[in-house]
């Protein structure tokens, strides 16, 4: 994984001090199904508290658009981009969202968090 | 009642030590009303978040398609399957609930839960 | 008030020892404004976690049908029907909630609960 | 019929030479079904072009709460309103579109026009 | 076929010298895919003009129920409800028109039409 | 009404061979019921063609809230309102539509127009 | 303020044992902006939990009814409403929020409160 | 062009007297910008009245699959999409519509049509 | 005005020989007031069917772009886009939709065309 | 950047012993890319509970229209705007949010906070 994620940009914090929140929706996102081989979509939100370091949004895009012709379950997409974001930016928190079109008359989402929203 | 949640298949949780939410939104839920024989149509939305193992996706359309002739109540068939899917896959937490279509000028709202969501 | 509520029935609550919310949201409700005899017209929400016994669906219908040629006020009306469905069913926790129609350029929302949804 | 439509009032339109369009949109209305008793509720949208009166607005709401005890099937209100209020103005043009709540899963609605909107 | 429209009922038109529009939208729909098995779920809009004969409500409910257990497609099924319906009520003017819920990402619109709204 | 008309501007149609359409809503439309005194609320959405001038725009704002106490019929306004305009800036074609808010679970519209949309 | 607020009536609260909430929502507020003399129209929300007394509906219309030719700025407007509702009713908890239109591409909602919904 | 078409299939059309409107919509469509190499999103709709042979769903969406990996001008791939699907079906009429996600601030969308819906 | 247009480019019609629809929807124009200066928000709705070239979809982002620090008038602005336009690409029919956000409680809208959609 | 702040006006609380919620919200913000100097457009909602002194609104108008010609990324301006106003009205709480429009597919919403919302 770790050449796919090294493709993850970051910029010094503004305003390292204050504990602002930053989101980020993704509306184009899409995978492979990797039983079947064919295209998943999803919708991403992502949410974090910088540290000392936030993710720079182009190559955020361009790290996401690795995954359209990878094949992957939605549980572990959904933790695969959250542990690779930490591991860029190191935030106070981040939570990772992901929600997926209609397959067989059911949609799903999955929601991953690191770190606390509240603390220290 | 084992008959039918004897379908429900499951898979290693691939991150099992992130309490992270599964969500599963189901739109085609149809069963029977036990007194008239009529058809009842529900959406139904599961969310859990996994122990050990996670609910295979197709094996829960097929265990919630069982219903499709099948007589029993809205408060009924709610718990029957969150206590069939507690028995699947041992979650932390899971919840389920429904929303059944209008009858008579009402349409009704179900919700039942099992363990907590905060912690353990 | 015994006359109308007598009406109510109740059935055993088939899993009484899971808290579980059971919502009716009824939308074609009418009665009469005391002062003026004009119709009124409301849409209402009831929630409730039952005790050992749930209301059953068509006679709460047949329950609030009574009230179409009745004289009674916003605030009045959604505490009596609160007081009664408690006289009926017992539950742990219930609530009711009123909308009604715009009169004059303004709409009102009467909330009533009874019990603590948390516990005991 | 004549009893219930004598209610409704009617006003010198004051542009009679400029065929203009007047919409009353009837949020509140409610009749009984002929076979079972039950309520029924509607939304009506009455469309007209006037000829030398106007109908009275609260003449019409007084006028439409007469069907609240009254039962009638859909296709027969729609039609009868049509006629009385036909009769009591005059019309160039006129619809009437009544649109009911949900029975069995299915929601109906109908429309009846007097005369052409578009000519003399 | 005969079998299944053989159930459907009518009334008299209460208005036969007026060319009015009457719809029923049909929430609750399903029936089964002819080469998988599996459910398919749309919502059904008929509108039509009336002749000398109405549809009732209760048979078109029950009628329609028929095809929860029958293996069908799209195209076909919106097809034969037209036919059966022509054939039951000699409509001056009918349309079927069916909404299918999601299938592979893909959603489906089926229109069929017999006669012309227009005239005579 | 000739008072209130006059505070009407007008400027050159920047563009006066192109037969191009004009829309202001406005949203905040205010005048009395000349019965009761009490306030009445309307959106208002004016449409034109404009011939040789066009409405100024601030000009337009300050007539409208001479309506604010002033008691007016809904009918009466809207063709009043139409005929000031035209007499202001003589439009190829211009139509006015007020909708106005719930009054006893109804509520109007009224669309008067001047010339035709289509040609000369 | 004494002048405008007599005009506001009460009645005994028919259940002055149960902390329920009434809300009151306007949607045809309308003052004037103290510095330029222009209109102002705002959407008010009222919510309280009544004491001995809840405010009588017609009553409160026509104490806003009073702001029509007031000037008056939209923070003080929120504060005096509510300040003067308090002293006619003396509720257990009262808020009033108003949602002004857009002006200069900006709206504007302030939010007041008077004791605590939870207690006391 | 020949090669990606060839996966498209059809089936008899089973009501072929009858000029019915088929429609499928496709939510999931993405192909590549021949400049940037980035992918593009669209929603594609179309529809068609069938001759002898209907377009066989899932071919259908196998065949626009294809694009995934494809750099199309937006125009082009609209008209591409047409003219093969009007090449496997020969339908009296077809239109196909892509509304592309927004770039730079604007979205597009495209609407190619062959033959005439009203006639032979 | 000749200075702002000539960045706009155009590029060859990929299908000349068929008549279809181009549309692009703006949704960040802003201008200038020419009377006060303060900015003024639109979104623009561009449609046409092009003739032998189409424009260039970032250039035309960038053509839009000069108005930014323009003083222009609603009704002018839409008119000489809807003139370079079609100076710069001899479209068969163009359409020029402007909405602009509210000012002093009106919005407005303004469109013009060029051309015919029907024909030749 | 005391050069444009200097512009922010105040005027004295009409309340300042209760502690009411003051919310603007702006539709027409626009600044430019540092990096590309494309510009930028976003709503911003600003939410404060003043101290001794509330935000004058025309010139919180003026104030953001400073950032139309300046380079400024989202996580930056957002902040800076907080700092401002904090320094202009000194209030007890007050919170920036910021939501930006889609770039790339992907939008951006930022959130920063002053002060604690709930004491003293």
């Amino acid at each position: 994984m770790a050449q796919e994620a090294s493709i993850l940009e970051t910029f010094p914090n503004p305003h390292p001090h204050r504990a602002y929140i930053i989101e980020h929706i993704v509306h184009e996102f899409t995978s492979l199904c990797p039983m079947t081989g064919q295209p998943d979509f999803a919708r991403i939100r992502l949410a974090y508290i910088a540290g000392e370091r936030c993710v720079e949004l182009k190559s955020l895009k361009l790290y996401l658009q690795q995954y359209r012709s990878r094949g992957i379950f939605y549980e572990d997409v959904t933790n695969v981009i959250l542990t690779d974001l930490v591991a860029a930016c190191s935030p106070r928190w981040m939570r990772v969202r992901t929600r997926w079109t209609v397959r067989g008359g059911i949609h799903s989402v999955i929601v991953a968090e690191h770190g606390s929203r509240e603390g220290g």
